[in-house]
């Protein structure tokens, strides 16, 4: 009928942060620490890892106690093979696909996953795939720049972060530690 | 001289989640969350305040022993006299006020505090005389939708959350504990 709400129902959900702004993956933590605070399990899976940046998130998950998992390039930069990359990141992403699989996790955040999709070292359809195949409740929460398409078509709920206004342009401020890092 | 990078320099930044998107909020507590990782002194100061809504949060700040004030209409929406909540409102901020003037405080939260200056219970010009008046080294992060263009103006960094794609409205999901409440 028109104008009838349909029925509420529960259901995990398939979250993207996309944008070119700030915010992306600090809002994936924020969920994680919802979920946390909840007594939900909840793991975090990161896909490209410099070797100082986020490391105030990784200071509090240890804190909290939550798994942070290194996938992709792991947890440097030094690598400047591709052929290395792209192995490391299919690696990565068949650890996540078996954590995924696993029933172990209520919450998942595959951090900056996009990327090695965008390189072409993933196919956005092999994580579709195995993403069809959670478990029912289980909410998986994906970052990074540039969300494919088929992503997108897939997820449930879809924020792009866009940035209005930054200060490092404008005021030469350097990324600020406990903020940004 | 053009194409010469300012020097870096370290301050406070005034930072403001904005837009119609989720994550305001949620990129807000992943701020306080990586600012606790690093033992930095954080609060966060709620002015709307459903009984239901954020509660996931609540429960992880006091596992993290982090401080919630309730200020504007505190913990409930029951009041229905606008004179009473522009009261609590200004009483809020009053709060808020001497405690970032404190000096006690790393990193504060003014969570959707742009609705009390939207009603017309605080006044910008306020809010931004009092943050000029800051620890130079104090992070202040503001969240709601409809940041006013002074505030945008005073603010260093600012992020507009903008929906891409919502399961409601589409599929009739409801809002899911742990991930969103």
């Amino acid at each position: 009928m028109p104008g009838t709400r349909p029925p509420k129902k529960h259901k995990g959900l398939v979250i993207i942060n996309t944008g070119d702004g700030k915010g992306k993956s600090t809002a994936a933590f924020g969920m994680l620490m919802r979920a946390w605070g909840r007594d939900m399990k909840v793991v975090a899976v990161q896909f490209i890892k410099g070797e100082t940046s986020k490391f105030g998130e990784h200071m509090a998950l240890a804190k909290m106690g939550v798994e942070v998992i290194p996938a992709g390039r792991g947890f440097t930069w030094t690598s400047h093979d591709l052929d290395v990359d792209a192995g490391k990141a299919r690696h990565g992403w068949k650890i996540a696909s078996d954590m995924i699989l696993s029933g172990k996790y209520d919450v998942m955040m595959l951090d900056e996953i996009t990327y090695p999709i965008r390189y072409g070292w993933l196919e956005a359809s092999d994580v579709i795939e195995t993403l069809s195949r959670r478990p029912e409740m289980m909410h998986v929460v994906m970052t990074g720049r540039n969300a494919p398409e088929e992503l997108i078509e897939y997820a449930d709920l879809v924020t792009e972060m866009r940035l209005v206004k930054h200060p490092y342009a404008e005021q030469g401020v350097t990324a600020q530690k406990g903020v940004e890092l």
